[in-house]
């Protein structure tokens, strides 16, 4: 950790600071410039406050050298992590594929679905029972029958099964659930990370809209701190000016994540995007960036799903985009 | 509700359309241009799913006429929403000013504390007990133990008491606290809402670091939604590029709530700049852009603060700052 | 266009405004919701001022339906635009690849340069004479010396050349230039995009940091109501939150662009993410998304570039991109 | 500067770089840490190149500590800088008021305003000659003859005059101009800035819209260091993902630019927020934050103006919140 001070330092209180930083058992080594005198910091710095340090009248600015994630951090675990989610596994150079719809509506509906995205070449089945919506007046999701659903068609297809979680109230209901997913609203449900972290279920992390990598990675920090190292990071579209998709997917994401994190890495082109004839390019192209799988809605009739139909694709396009991930990706990792 | 159809509409899929609408009560009213035909529909559209339409093939744009929010909207609720807060109002022409550590500490700390800024004119004493932190490994507040002392200081000085809730689970603890502080990162936790919609206790909602404002007013429909009615909101910074500032405090965020909504509007200076020397600056200019009330950030001693002490004042510059705050009330009133 | 009055019009101000309306040749039509009233505008909107209309005390909002820009618009020029640029096309099919160093700094660097991704297979040669440099004392470019090396460049090596104009008093400087490059700081100089669209050179046209696609479009349409319908895009980052990289690259504007307009999309990746490193994951994303082209930075010694090395790649990292960049083209345009 | 090494260093390389930095006249510090290394270079390094640095294979980071603006820079200038223009000053406690229309459109209408706004306390007229427009097909202001019809506004009323510049070809109009305005689009028109920078006229200067405050500090910098200092810079809103003002006003850019900087700081509050009845909260609100000034649109028919009129309010108005600005100022700067 670095501190720049201010100019004309008071000497007491710098005496103050360094008492206390030695206290902190760490080790000061001071660089005096013409305008400004740095303190370098050596030491394990992770307990120090960097805002308690910014508020003293003397420091001018404070600069981490060290990530403050650890278990996240491809510095200290230097191999990806490789998850077991049912027969299959997601990371260390398999391509997921998680396809279903936006929300679950009906047996049928999710019985077919799973069904047609499995011998598409999905791998996992996704559907959401609790659903986040911004109004409270839009259809709020079937919630526990939802989950009921998914675990229906995961007997029935093989295919395990992801679906969002939105309290912590509702984790007993996950016990049949593969993979829990964290939407991009919860990503720092502080209280609800710590209790994903005592779970041995792997964990589907998503970006939020305003959300920084390095707090997407805090954020699994927090998972992982609790004891649970199955985090799968998911990029599903940053908030910014642009208007003519919902979101801008941050597809540089991905290789900034693989160099500074061991966790997998998945994208949501259909959130991201918000506009179905966009899942395509954004998809492939995620493969072409070294991407370790993707969560794509499937709809048998957009036109009736109950939430978000103008990002989903029909069966027969997924049926079409699946085959040309895998043929991508075949000749992608190569590249690699 | 506007809908305007892409070029060379199917006129199958268009009497697809047109039925499904009708079926919803609304009528349809159509213009037709040169290169494109739009349908204006009228009466409740507040059930219809607008990313539906949005994603049928034969639509290119849908705008809403209507907001979707109701109870919030000051269009149906002319008059100011003025909400009890022990022997004092916010809202409806008083100037409310939340005062307090960021986090509670100990007896001696927030006791202190109290009293000093009920001396300065605070009239709701502020405190964390509950504290999202970024980093798992930072100090996570008193939690049960912090509401605990915010009462006795409550106790002590006749203060309502104002925290945070980060969690639904933690409702019961809240029993004894005047305002429940829902923070920026749970604006969009709709299970926490819902459940504090119903309950009776005033909430302070605090705008996310990503959300429009149109967002916040969804978000406090979703408490209003349950039957509470008593939402303040507050404005405490954006994320943007500029890094100068942890954040960027959007005052202009006051006038377009005072239009858009009934309900009151209080301005964090603390948290949207991160920088004690701009509490200042930014709670005057909140004051003069016609703000409800400021929440501020006071420590005795900032260099010791567990967490946040960066942002923090201290008493003196609070009651400094408290009289110049009600002095510009006082003139800048007369202006609006 | 349409129209949204506010409440309780006033009459009088409403026939003002559909007198004005009338005068324009623009047919109205009237759909009356139970809250407000709607006004369609049927015929060339194109004159009308929206913001003029915004500022009507009786109008709440106002909707284009068309979009503003009519020679970049697809919707008018349904083929794709090939712009011949020496003995190579840019656009229509081929995969076009510009190369070369961020600055020019010497003959013997830019023609070794030019030679090495000419094998490469590189169809045309980059490399910056004048240079926007944020600080006044950062080296500012070889400038007018700097198109002379250039032109030596091309006519040892046959390479078409592109280089920025910062200035419109410089254009004649750039006779011999084959393609003429306006920065993301100057997409919207329109006295420069005037005079662009008087020359018959083809232009390439970088998006500004904040600019959205719809802007980058109207400032193509600067250029090509002059005259000149040679326009190149070229997307290279945007400003958001994110801090892990330069700039946040919106590969989705690929998908969006193809849809809206008829001139080719080239992406850069070194500027958008001023990482060496990850050049080579957003290039081979560019070609899975459908781009026609990448312009990207090479450096013979990147440790002496004498601007934005860090961006720039070597010429053997170069070599094998290239060569992925077009089996990987080769694939995608099949699926497309 | 500081410079943060990767982890196992190639020791060839450090000394390449030692070598190369003592060559540059700085002096190394080293602090040796567990996980990396840290090089001080004490010294003058505005001449070094931070993107250099950034671009070696053993650097993860540089740190500037010093500012790279001087000029700009109040750590060498204390003193509040002071503008003379006309009979008047910007800066050093005075409270500036530019009024006028968006756009000079004939000579009654100017005058008029011009007479009406002098009356009502504005002390410099502002008025858009050449006018920068999204869409070339919108009016594009009266050029020259605009600029004629100013000065005839200024002999009439002995009002200086503001008016903005968008290329240097157009410098020999601006003779007579008092403040030569340098919009939010051209803040990076580098070539424009050096040309400003050899006249002695002040400039106001507006930030980008996704322009940093650094970022328009160094702008200013460009204009010093061609040797005129008469810089007023302009905040007038920046890009957001928020639509319901047109840009978000930055008003904590006041104190952040006060400590930065000795330069005047003018806020427009019409451009930033495009509409009129948010002129008035966000007018007092940068009194309150302690700006030096305000530019504010009058128009005297709103409806009829050729551009924004969205922004403009009417000169009955402007006389009431002159009135206020200035009560507000003289209560406000007792607080500072």
């Amino acid at each position: 950790m670095i501190i720049v001070l201010k100019q004309n330092t008071d000497e007491k209180q710098l005496a103050h600071l360094t008492d206390w930083l030695t206290s902190h058992d760490l080790d000061i080594q001071t660089i005096k410039g013409s305008h400004s005198t740095v303190l370098g910091l050596v030491g394990d710095t992770s307990s120090v406050d960097i805002e308690l340090l910014e508020a003293l009248d003397i420091v001018e600015s404070v600069k981490r050298i060290q990530e403050p994630y650890k278990k996240a951090n491809r510095k200290f675990h230097p191999d990806d992590t490789v998850i077991k989610v049912g027969d299959t596994t997601v990371g260390g150079g398999t391509f997921t594929i998680m396809a279903g719809p936006c929300s679950v509506e009906s047996e049928e509906q999710i019985c077919s679905i799973a069904q047609s995205v499995k011998e598409s070449g999905a791998t996992v089945l996704r559907g959401g029972a609790f659903k986040p919506r911004t109004s409270p007046y839009a259809f709020q999701g079937l919630r526990a029958d939802g989950i009921d659903l998914l675990i229906e068609a995961k007997e029935k297809t093989g295919l395990p099964i992801i679906t969002e979680i939105m309290d912590l109230s509702q984790l007993p209901l996950f016990d049949n659930v593969d993979i829990i997913q964290v939407g991009a609203r919860n990503m720092q449900n502080f209280e609800l990370l710590k209790a994903l972290g005592k779970t041995d279920k792997p964990i589907l992390l998503k970006r939020g809209l305003a959300a920084t990598i390095s707090e997407l990675l805090m954020s699994a920090e927090y998972i992982m701190a609790g004891g649970n190292e199955k985090v799968i990071l998911c990029e599903r579209g940053i908030r910014t000016f642009e208007t003519a998709t919902r979101n801008t997917l941050d597809l540089s994401a991905i290789p900034v994540l693989k160099e500074k994190t061991h966790l997998p890495v998945i994208i949501d082109p259909s959130h991201a995007t918000g506009i179905a004839a966009m899942v395509k390019p954004m998809s492939l192209a995620a493969v072409a960036a070294g991407a370790d799988g993707l969560i794509i809605e499937v709809h048998n009739d957009p036109r009736h799903a109950k939430c978000d139909g103008a990002q989903s694709i029909t069966p027969d396009s997924f049926d079409t985009l699946a085959k040309q991930i895998h043929t991508l990706h075949g000749i992608v990792k190569e590249m690699y």
